[in-house]
């Protein structure tokens, strides 16, 4: 048997840091070939905020595949689809007062993006998207566009252009508020930046380092693209779906954003699948304008269905994932106390910050060789992430930052550490 | 419960022609919420050759899931991935001679499409890029600069550049072989023709209008991109999988591509997978050069391991597969003699031409009301398409032939035609 | 002194080829710094249709800059401004029954072009432009992306580089009118070659190899151009300005642009100054939206207006334009019979074409060395372009054509040809 | 006769805020059709930095022309240029002990900023190109992209709008220097921003606002380009020649930039010529490469060459040009001081900020009432600016302040002002 290295392009990532061939998983824990247990501290990037293989949502795509349930839809009406329709509005929408169009525009996140953008570039009549500095939004040639990672984008010398690029929340320093820079340079007819379309922002920056916006900066943010006629795109194909603490990242921040990104977890079992949801009034689509083969993963609505359902529909949910948060809070908050590190992130997707970037690869690489998959995030990978199911145990969420302060321990010494932690400064509004 | 129609955007398009609701599909069958049988000449857009629900891969993906078998798993390794890459090497690639390399570049066509040209660019470190008349490679905003389709353009103001449009073979007539006018731009350095990083081309455009390229002319273009340096890219996620009767639809016609993208039918089961493959020698990315989470779907892997075994493996499918498409041919060309028309395409993916844009509007509608799931493709859908699964049964695609002459007798009447039927020219080399 | 082959930038070009110093020149003879006289057959390339210091054209010049006249106006109202106006509008618009408005869009044809191009968008509200093979229209890039003002960056929403490119007359030899390819593109939704703001044609391709466009195929392209509602734009910059015979190249050819581009010889002395001649119709600037600091060359104005009053108001000037073309129709005729070389151009603008492009450059070498300034163009440099000032002396057209005789024999040898001579084929409407 | 108002496009500006028809100037006066006097404070937007017609370089011109002086040279060989280059090498370049070589990129400054972004993309192999709010750099904007010939498109392989917009000096106010977030920007490979082949940078931003860059603040910039691989361009189109009272706007700053645009007064008599200076090791054009028909105007040789001999071969020039701007420096001090707003500038280009932008309107329009040609900049035009000629005398230099003091009067009222006057802060290093 040939072997994936010899077969696969040199392009392929994750499996460099995690050499263990996979078989099987549950929850909060992989199996690899061998049988060796890991516990996953990835969760697919985000992408099983339930975990691998949640019993409910397995039990429910094992019945819709026994009795031949339509697999691949185009976006044809499908029983299944309407079965999720129906959740996500009851569920999801309803409670909290949205009343969003739903958009199927594929199955990556980068898709939902560049619908987003297409959408609202017709919308406005405008070109020009404004992005932020460590943005990540997707790698296709349309939505790399936004994506800040320079190792991202040097595949593609060309098509590029049209986005306007500015500093996220705190990237000057705390002495200047970047969203009066950029309203600045929207006031001035000779900045140089053209009116924009959108803004498209990620409410915590997963990729480019864990930066969490705060509720007056985003206000502000909503305050000025409304004021120059541009529209507010929220990115939470990471940071929704449960991952922050509430199902949509906005939901603290006080605002409503024209467009929303879903992806990733939407599905509740790592099946590929977005949703763009926009404003009722922006729908000016022509039928069939954005298009693709696979608008109608079935399998993902079955389970993305179950989901809501057994999650958001109970009530007793919210409360198991803030005690969730507040654990993960408490232990990101001991260890950077007692390292000298920096918290970065909110909810259930916090990190700690190196200065040392090695420092930050040793601890990483000790802890996958402890048995836990961990990655790490910002440009220059310096950020260890911690992003494991939701749903995990509190025992797992325990096991898994003991492994991290073992690593941490035997990369950094037990030192004496007089540094004050830096908790998070975000303060909902 | 609120129906799909009033929560979904009004990008929905395949639901407005065919109203059902659906629920349920076996092999060349679908089944509404109200128990109605549809016969599937649509497949899911070539999505799925093997029909719906095949019960050989439908038992392997059931198997997986119920041992909890790794769902979502990026690009890690697993035990999945290397059974998928060991039977498409055993089974398609060596018996074929072909030492391509394996890339999975994210869940969807146009992803494959877009790592096919960020890596001809980066490995010729040249920007244009050739695309023909009434291609079509998928609809994102980098993908979407390569597709004809002034519909599926409209919605993007920007980012479609550096492509240069080259005819199609047969765009200018008999009288001239475009391949010449190619040639010729391609020497001449005040064409205004930068040198190519690469032709991408599909060698049936399915969406197109089903032009099939003849050996002669695709030998040609291979020339002609390796005098000037381009690499040939062949779209092959519709054309693919033995939509035309071989495995890769350029089996009969003596050419090797630099790269292939596939997708579509690559699953067999209709799940999100798409499949680049490129030549040793082209193999510059860097790791994680091109992203993105949904790049390894193992229930896809699990199918489509399944679908190879069971169909590729088997000696005696090559065979079956060919008097399908006899049947096929025979059935065109007697509705061609009969109603005048002209008949497109070849192998499982067949048409006939109306030049009454609006007559091939009614027979398609007549179809749909006589249980057929048809679709028409071409500029002005003037073309009614043929794209069954492979595998229906004989009398199944007698009975999908038989809705069709009375749909087009029931439009047309019942005419003395004297017209000559054109039977496609396509010879291979 | 430091030469100016050491202060100078390796891009210098026609001082490669013509190694002289030159110090004075008149009419049609140039003189270098040791006395050696040259008869010019290249004309500033056609910046000097009545030669190097004509003696009414510098009387003018003399007195104007004597009294104090205002030299740098930027676009302010001059008498030096009226003056030219007054006499374009008698002399030329009017007895051509043309109601064109004038704008002066920098010194440079490509100013001119450039302000073309942003007005065919913003009148159409399209941005794709077409331009054709062996097109040439200058060689400016792009300064405004640099420049902040969205005042001045409003008329130019459209993508710098949205071009698509069409075949020229011929392009795909005699059996296909590239008219009707380019109206099937574009009738053809599907084709890739989004509507077009313009068509941007030279009617004679000065650069490009001396191609002139009939008049049959040129009122095609009008007629496509208003059927798909793009705006047909007529470079005259280097076939303008009686260069082909009459005033404007396209009085022959029984069309009427929508806007003409002028440079060159407009100033009839050699100095920067260009003309965007528009429909009122068109007429959707906003004040001051193309802008550029030397749009008022008062000097040329002066000179300008001079030319036009001594040739154009001259009737006898259009005989003596029309015999000199004879004569130079008939000398090419000659030496493309007895040297087995094709005819290129039509009027003033003539050339012969060689097959070995090696020889072209050997013969041009060999007038040069001769005492004639002569030029080549053509994608290889191919034809030998024989561009005199309209108004030499016959005795100095013969002159001219008996060393380019002398230097064909002396590189061809003095061969018996039987090839047939190739006349250029344009008969006018 | 017609006159210019029906005949010309409705794109004109200057001649709608001075609407008087002129006739001849001399020095820093013009003079209308009526024999009306005007004071220039504008002085063709930088263009006559030695006024109208002066005596000497009238009679070096006169001389030329009379005596067949060679005017129109594209780019060959000429005594006129030779003379040029000599008096440039030794009377500007040798004594500042610079190096650069010189390319005549066309007439314009656009032309001259195009050749200087395509070089620096051809010598880096990089595309980006960062420019700075309120920057003005021309409005061309690519007739290249109609151009077919390969060898000019060459020069530009890169997209035409790949510009990344920085903040200038001061941009986000006095607590952060820009430097530094230029600086970050360019460090962090996740910033969005993609390594820039060269920064494009005006000291003093002319049409901006006349923003003065400070020693700190360029030398900073020059420090980031070189850590980051990009070229340093200065544009000193307006703000080169003297104007800012060194001959390079650069000279007190302590830097220099790998290139520098010339263009407006650099022929001394307001004729369309500019001029790329460029470090020799940049010199990777080929021949021809970056184009143009008027890329050797020789009548400004002739009055550059003057101009630089009688000026600034002159000792005593440097010392009448210092009393000159501190002469300038101290008017408007005394009105900033006395009407409550803010200085602008440095040297010979200064101006008054009005926070009231209809008040700078008003202002401008009753200075052009009382005989004073001057005009605002600034992103809202909100900056009343002086730009006489350089070598306007004393007397005049208080002329035009006491009609500014009267028009501000007239404005304003005679107002009690306790405003501190705010000087500009710029010290040389």
């Amino acid at each position: 048997m040939i072997a994936n290295r010899t077969m696969e392009s040199n392009v392929r990532s994750y499996n460099r840091a995690f050499g263990s061939t996979f078989d099987r998983a549950a929850g909060a824990e992989m199996f690899d070939e061998t049988g060796g247990r890991h516990l996953d501290f990835l969760a697919g990037c985000g992408s099983l905020n339930y975990g691998h293989n949640h019993p409910v949502l397995k039990a429910a795509l094992m019945d819709y595949v026994a009795r031949d349930g339509l697999c691949m839809s185009l976006d044809l009406n499908s029983t299944a689809r309407s079965a999720f329709l129906e959740r996500f509005e009851r569920i999801v929408l309803a409670p909290r007062g949205l009343d969003y169009l739903v958009q199927f525009p594929g199955p990556t996140g980068a898709n939902c993006v560049e619908a987003a953008i297409k959408l609202a570039r017709k919308a406005t009549g405008r070109s020009n998207v404004i992005g932020f500095t460590n943005g990540f939004h997707g790698c296709s040639l349309g939505a790399l566009s936004l994506t800040g990672s320079s190792h991202h984008r040097a595949g593609s010398a060309a098509l590029l252009q049209q986005v306007s690029r500015m500093p996220y929340e705190g990237y000057l320093g705390s002495g200047l508020d970047t969203a009066d820079y950029i309203d600045r340079l929207l006031d001035d007819p000779s900045s140089g930046i053209d009116a924009p379309a959108a803004f498209v922002v990620e409410l915590v920056q997963g990729e480019g380092g864990l930066q969490a916006a705060s509720a007056g900066w985003v206000g502000r943010l909503q305050e000025i693209a409304r004021k120059h006629g541009a529209l507010l795109i929220v990115d939470d194909i990471q940071a929704g779906c449960g991952r922050t603490g509430t199902f949509f990242s906005f939901e603290p921040l006080g605002i409503i954003p024209d467009m929303i990104c879903l992806a990733k977890a939407v599905s509740g079992y790592g099946l590929p699948m977005s949703l763009l949801l926009l404003k009722p009034e922006l729908d000016c689509w022509k039928p069939g304008e954005h298009n693709g083969t696979f608008r109608g993963n079935s399998h993902a609505f079955v389970t993305a269905a179950a989901a809501l359902e057994h999650f958001w529909g109970d009530p007793e949910f919210a409360q198991t994932l803030a005690d969730r948060c507040a654990a993960m809070q408490r232990h990101c908050g001991q260890l950077a106390d007692n390292f000298g590190l920096r918290v970065k992130g909110r909810g259930m997707m916090m990190g700690l910050e190196f200065t040392d970037y090695g420092m930050a690869a040793a601890v990483q690489a000790d802890c996958v060789r402890r048995g836990l998959i961990i990655e790490r995030c910002g440009p220059h990978d310096e950020v260890l992430k911690f992003l494991p199911p939701l749903t995990l145990a509190p025992e797992q969420l325990d096991e898994g930052f003991a492994i991290v302060r073992q690593a941490l321990t035997a990369v950094l010494g037990d030192r004496e550490c007089t540094a004050q932690p830096r908790v998070p400064e975000f303060q909902p509004a």
